[in-house]
């Protein structure tokens, strides 16, 4: 827990550094609300019941379709653009392994109503400054970004239907998960011929702009996306971190542009984070599309990766005063004491118990106190305590009015 | 959630004044942890499903039953006393009123290992702490306090079967909620004779400890225990806040010992938060028994009540800085500036697209910004920006190096 309050607390404070305001949503959803027909990961994970009532509901797997709800429930009344954040627990139906587990918490920032790039540039930097505030560097960890119009540009030229692009996408994702040749039988399926089918695995092994430009040429939206993209790296700050990579789509079928994920540079660990944007997502619930892009960042794999560099932070439990009666009489007394210094604000580990002085000093050493208040009868009867400072030693007398 | 927040801050803080570590459980668990064959609303209004592996499992209603499987878990590692305190999720399966929804969060704090009843009077000093920070008085709110003992001898008196006690105190809380007469035909029901049931009805009514200590005598624990909770809270100073009250017996049956009930004093709204000793939990799930104590503080009937007395806290959204390019070529040296401010552990609302100067002004305003940072290319080029001080209209330019 004291983990993953230090961890929350850093995800807080950069969202709050960067002006987003904090949601939150029901854990447990309508069924409906998560089900795609793009043969995604997290439909297949589903951890999905039927409730006393008959209904189909599901702890929720990801936060942004509830998100995508709030939006089209808020309507024209909230002024765009919403820069939103949440740190919600999710879960997924699946065997765990390193870095998965069932029940796992996820931070999403997101950026409501705006087209441009700076939006995804923005987002991307806001976890950079995360990274950077708990010690990960850019030669721990990189951003590999694309674009789905990468993909669009190609299936386009080959006339593959517009609406079997989600479900191409979340194959291409599987790509070094299942053999090559299960990836090609699928994109098939999907409708593809063989031959755009091998341009297509082409396309997504280029890992420079300049060499994608040669393929689709200059003039497309992919090509101009990502180019603006990288130039805001540079004047944010962050260009170190990102590199241009088509083999990423990212497994949610949402997504419409810029995608982006990040990973560890070592190879050790599965994706720490993503995103992109989805700006079609709102007319599949009902609403009116509004311009939009956000990233997932899980609360495990971050935690291997500060294991694997040596990063985990020293977070002791620590209270700054241990209040003890030095007889059970005085019990009332000591409560007294320890009134007073919470009062000052001051953390107090009151001894609710008859115990030895050996007992008492064991108990602070293992709770980090600063200090340790005895309450004697002798002194008692002067207004006093006895004030021991546990690192150096140091005993004295005070009065009670004085006990800061 | 500005107002969630605000309140679980407070909860934190005031658990750390007490030197308590924090805990979570897992939202899911296996139904059988919660079901107890006493009648109980928690169990009636279970939120219950069968999962993909065609397992029983609930979302948790209640954490006591999670922190018992700990303590067993933690067996003897864990030195005692543990003081520990949770914020989580519960979940119940009815129809929602006022101060009562289907999903709601519980601050938690316990105590195990003291079998002493100053760590009820800790914990009692704990919330009260939390009612002052909050601005609640002792004339907002009070504590019914009482113990299950009083119960216990009077039906030890009648020769009431051990085993069914919990089930009683469970028909008991129901007193005021559904007609007596029901009361008493299901303390029949409990194996109780009229006589029994009658005598047990007055005590009920009582609501003093001399009167209660006429009718049980002054040997018994029940005596002794309030006695000396009542004579502690003096020397902690929260006398004005509690009052015996013999009818107070909490729907759990899992308490032995103290238990008590915050309330409002206008009697306008459900219980507050409530507590007591449950000292016989651990081995009702296979482990050994230790002394323990807690209290569940709910985040609905809380918010009524500052409502209620008009003391909601006003939570704007706020942002320090609002930074603004005022060319569209500027937008990279926009980014440049606020990831300066961002450095300097300042928050700022970074404006992603060409927006006229008035629709700045509005979002300013709206999101509370102290500052608006403008870009414009003759600063710019001259290492420089534009600061205007929102509250009072100033304006000036300042250098890019002493940008605080």
């Amino acid at each position: 827990m004291r983990l993953r309050s230090w961890l929350f607390h850093n995800f807080r404070e950069v969202s709050r550094l960067f002006g987003f305001e904090e949601i939150d949503f029901p854990v447990l959803e309508s069924e409906a609300l998560f089900i795609r027909k793009a043969g995604e990961e997290i439909r297949d994970q589903l951890y999905c019941f039927e409730d006393r009532g008959n209904r189909r509901v599901a702890l929720r797997p990801e936060l942004t379709p509830s998100l995508a709800r709030l939006v089209i429930q808020k309507g024209k009344s909230a002024p765009l653009p919403l820069k939103w954040f949440a740190i919600g627990q999710c879960w997924r139906y699946e065997r765990m392994t390193r870095g998965r587990r069932r029940e796992h918490y996820q931070w999403n920032m997101d950026i409501i109503g705006v087209p441009e790039v700076t939006a995804e540039a923005e987002l991307l930097s806001s976890i950079i400054t995360f990274f950077k505030r708990i010690g990960v560097t850019a030669s721990d960890v990189g951003f590999k970004v694309s674009s789905r119009k990468v993909l669009q540009e190609v299936l386009r030229s080959y006339s593959v239907p517009e609406d079997s692009f989600g479900r191409v996408c979340v194959i291409i994702d599987k790509i070094g998960k299942i053999p090559v040749e299960d990836i090609k039988k699928d994109l098939k399926l999907a409708g593809m011929s063989e031959v755009a089918v091998e341009d297509l695995l082409q396309v997504l092994s280029i890992k420079s702009l300049e060499k994608l430009e040669e393929i689709l040429g200059d003039s497309g939206e992919a090509i101009s996306d990502l180019r603006q993209l990288f130039s805001l790296a540079e004047k944010f700050g962050y260009s170190e971190w990102i590199q241009f990579d088509a083999s990423v789509v990212r497994g949610l079928a949402y997504y419409t542009g810029i995608v982006f994920e990040g990973f560890d540079r070592e190879g050790k660990l599965r994706a720490i984070c993503g995103g992109g944007r989805y700006d079609k997502l709102l007319s599949t619930f009902g609403g009116d599309d509004l311009p939009a892009c956000g990233f997932g960042f899980g609360d495990a794999v971050i935690v291997e990766l500060l294991k694997e560099k040596g990063l985990l932070p020293k977070l002791d439990h620590q209270v700054e005063n241990i209040v003890c009666a030095l007889d059970s009489d005085l019990q009332g007394a000591a409560a007294a004491v320890a009134t007073i210094l919470r009062e000052k604000n001051q953390s107090v580990d009151l001894v609710l118990e008859s115990k030895p002085l050996k007992w008492v000093f064991k108990r602070a050493a293992r709770i980090n106190a600063q200090r340790l208040i005895l309450v004697g009868l002798d002194e008692w009867q002067k207004g006093m305590v006895s004030v021991k400072i546990l690192s150096s030693g140091e005993q004295y007398e005070v009065k009670l009015v004085e006990l800061e």
